[in-house]
């Protein structure tokens, strides 16, 4: 039991229950330690600097404090701004959710042009279209800022959500077409939008456009983790009899437990407060 | 000119730029510096202590170093949860946003029952009730998280926003009915509302219920300034030709800048980066 590997996963919110819950699905038998860095968030308003000094803390905490032997990035703010900071912070092998998205959108498309939905915050940081790029892949990204609030307002199976969805996709399409891009595939980049993915794809299989491949960033993040931390021979030594959970936020623990639940897909239990300090 | 009245507003954020309009329209030969904490935002999910400290730096600011003779907190939480250590912090009369309200409202009701919408964070902190039953009145208040996204979405005047509005509506007088509440009054207790107030009063005017009077506490707080400074006889001096306005933030002043003018009713002009440390 000594030996069970930990994976730290760092979010500034609990949107990344969600890749919490996919590499839970992937590494069954590891033991996750999870902070949520809530009392500082949103990272999207806040400059380079003021993210990685945040990022790196809690970086810092789940390696030093709770032995995490890897780290997985959850937030596609920290991963676009601090990635390169949080990997000079601590010496465990760093994934971010970005790189999985756009390497995931490579296998999956034939045209080479790529959607991409996101928060305001990830589409003025452009860093999918960057890491598309890096890829050989053409990307479009589209800012959705009312996605987060409605998943959040539990409202993830309503008319009114779908209806905003449906607005998007065809702003997204038009935009695209535009642009005579021909896109057959769309990378779900934040990780509040895989509880919206059945609306998603409901939307997307209404038009009379070409079929759509939907990436789930977590999903591809999960999957790059287990490549990467089971290329290493971690995951499979001193495995754990069933998964263990541990959640730490920095504020509102309240709404973390609420809420937590439906991004994790099963109970979080008990939240404990962290103070990494103002 | 040296002797014209300098009232400082101050928000977490650019939505009491509403209570500065309403504040210029009362006060137009008036100086006003105003005060965005948009690094530190959203304030609604920090402890007592922290907005508490977030808010008193920037009032020291406002009056130490802009010569603010008055303070305006254009900020539902950090009128709640930090307008006594405010006092406490300067040495001007200060002025929050929800007693104000709260005295509109009793001036309003006729039954004595009043509904109030506010963010999650507003209603949680119970101060429109407190402040409502100091006043002798009932309040019911009821949370609408997806209002401030669809007012920063720029959808004020849109069919997503008046089904929101219609839903959110509806639930407040279903659950006012089962209290055996007969509210005659809707305050609008959060700083972005007053952008929504045609959309809430076609969706209020649907219902077979009693007519509903709606109270703009931005609105509302303007008067009550001109009652506290201009009963103090300081807006009287030396008056500026016309309305001078200064605008900080503390960060995002590019999303200020773009959103600001549909608050503020006018352009915000150039918006200036303020350090107030992290």
């Amino acid at each position: 039991m000594k030996n069970a590997p930990t994976i730290g996963v760092f979010d500034s919110g609990f949107g990344g229950l969600t890749v919490l819950r996919a590499l839970t699905e992937r590494m069954p038998r590891a033991r996750f330690v999870f902070v949520g860095d809530t009392a500082r968030l949103p990272y999207g308003s806040k400059s380079r600097r003021t993210v990685a000094r945040y990022a790196a803390e809690s970086a810092q905490f789940l390696v030093r404090e709770q032995g995490a032997q890897f780290l997985v990035i959850a937030c596609n703010t920290a991963s676009a701004l601090a990635l390169d900071a949080i990997k000079d912070a601590v010496s465990v092998p760093v994934l971010g959710v970005i790189e999985p998205g756009a390497q995931a959108a490579r296998a999956a498309s034939q045209t080479g042009d790529v959607l991409v939905m996101a928060t305001d915050a990830t589409v003025q940081s452009h860093a999918y279209a960057a890491a598309c790029g890096a890829q050989g892949l053409r990307a479009m990204e589209k800012a959705c800022p009312l996605l987060v609030p409605l998943v959040e307002e539990g409202w993830t199976e309503h008319a009114v959500t779908e209806e905003v969805v449906r607005i998007y996709v065809n702003e997204m399409r038009a935009e695209a077409q535009a642009r005579g891009m021909d896109a057959d595939t769309l990378v779900l980049g934040c990780t509040h939008y895989p509880l919206l993915r059945p609306v998603i794809e409901r939307v997307l299989a209404e038009g009379a456009g070409r079929a759509m491949r939907v990436i789930d960033s977590a999903e591809s993040t999960a999957e790059a983790a287990v490549r990467l931390f089971d290329g290493q021979g971690r995951t499979r030594e001193g495995a754990v009899a069933q998964t263990e959970i541990r959640c730490f936020a920095t504020d509102s623990v309240e709404k973390f437990e609420r809420l937590g639940s439906k991004f994790l897909g099963r109970p979080v239990g008990k939240v404990d407060l962290l103070d990494l300090g103002g």
